[in-house]
């Protein structure tokens, strides 16, 4: 089954990181008046903002605000530090409600200075102890794996099926699984784990970029869509044929891309989104 | 069950990319009077030199030459570039045959221009167009599965699970697999595959070294084993009651560590080996 042509951007989100010359207030701006409809928010764009405000401007602006970035961080050997990343955690899901978002995306964190079994065990200790307080508010929980070359201190759920095992074992209904193409596009089993988590009801998240070809910096060298290796089509088609229906959303950190001109990277992105995504 | 005491340097193997900056006679005269016993010979090494001779002089050291590295990139789009693989194989085969050692191993290759299903297929067709010649050579073909960050360009097998399957499907003796942590410390399944490995005869070499906590390159940043957050003692644990019994090869590419004094950076490879490996 091929990927169906995305021939309006009602199902394009952008990070406000994707974008990260400009202010939140910017973004929603341009996003909005280039068309696109969803808009996933970081925190740090956040800040000395009145969160409830902005989210009211970025509706006015006409953007569903598909999730706030991020929750997570649970590993750490030091058991204050686990405290007080649940205390986080627990502030990014009253940020959540205040903005008008539904969910939170989780980089679940990992520290080298313990086993990632430990890591993995407090992972899902930590969100386990979040899931009642997102529940309340109604706000979902999106665990993203990410790539093994962020075991060391970013997060020690590497794979879609550690994903999808660990949202099957917590087993709420808040909590899901984000799939990134740039994280997974090399598991051998993507396919069917995406089948699999989309069948379970935890597909919650797609975000989309590219792999640059040679990647120069193993955090913020990503590429837009079309420029690398990763067959972004082939996995939206897989993404769809497991019935997702959500946002497709951009999200690109890229010394690079940065430099741009954002109005013209605004442009690209869309172009790039209608013909390589 | 945990790791025995490295007591001695009788398992110590050198790959002589990790000490780059000496030839391959000083190398060998330097990690001989240390006391290694072993050392993996990389094609640049050779080059202007006459294998054979060379091969001699690294026994008169008292050394085994463990293995030659590297055969592989067998995928291609390009199907006449897939040709001059298999005829490069061919040429290591000779080579190590003229070296005197039992073993190649494989960076079996990935091309970005095409799925990574395509470069798996090729992998496979290639190993199997080279086994008669390494049959008929006596060289062993050791399948290297390299860390996801290299799936673009250099490998695309990345787990042990798909080495493991990729040996067993070409059910020759000669075609086996080398574990290196630096690769697959992250995988949630690293244990029972390195235990199915050596159960099927597979398990035919082990390199060691670290992931640097951050890592500032994606190829040669490695580090010297304690020196970052890979679990060595624990996977050699693993190894070891697996059955494996050959060399722990030490295995470093770093643009630091090959500025400092090569003399200084062997002595700490060795108290490396002894107490974190």
């Amino acid at each position: 089954m091929s990927a169906k042509p995305l021939t309006d951007l009602s199902q394009l989100c952008i990070h406000t990181i994707t974008t990260k010359p400009w202010n939140i207030e910017t973004a929603a701006h341009n996003f909005s008046a280039a068309g696109v409809k969803g808009i996933t928010v970081w925190r740090d764009a956040l800040e000395g903002r009145n969160i409830r405000q902005t989210g009211q401007l970025l509706r006015d602006q006409g953007l569903s605000i598909v999730s706030l970035c991020r929750g997570g961080f649970f590993a750490n050997q030091d058991k204050t530090r686990r405290r007080t990343a649940l205390d986080d955690n627990r502030k990014a899901i009253e940020e959540a409600a205040e903005l008008g978002t539904s969910m939170i995306v989780l980089v679940c964190g990992s520290d080298p200075a313990q086993s990632l079994d430990d890591s993995r065990k407090q992972i899902q200790d930590g969100i386990a102890a979040i899931v009642p307080a997102a529940v309340a508010a109604g706000i979902k929980l999106a665990i993203e794996p990410l790539h093994p070359m962020y075991a060391d201190t970013r997060s020690a759920i590497n794979t879609l099926s550690q994903a999808n095992a660990m949202a099957s074992a917590l087993n709420s209904p808040s909590v899901g699984v984000a799939v990134d193409v740039y994280h997974l596009w090399w598991d051998p089993h993507l396919e069917p784990e995406i089948k699999l988590c989309s069948g379970k009801g935890h597909l919650f998240a797609f975000h989309i970029c590219d792999w640059n070809v040679p990647t120069q910096d193993l955090l913020l060298d990503r590429g837009l869509m079309g420029e690398g290796c990763i067959p972004v089509k082939k996995i939206r088609s897989w993404v769809e044929a497991a019935g997702f229906n959500g946002f497709y959303e951009v999200e690109i950190f890229s010394n690079k891309l940065w430099k741009d001109d954002q109005s013209q990277f605004l442009k690209k992105i869309i172009k790039a989104y209608q013909e390589n995504s």
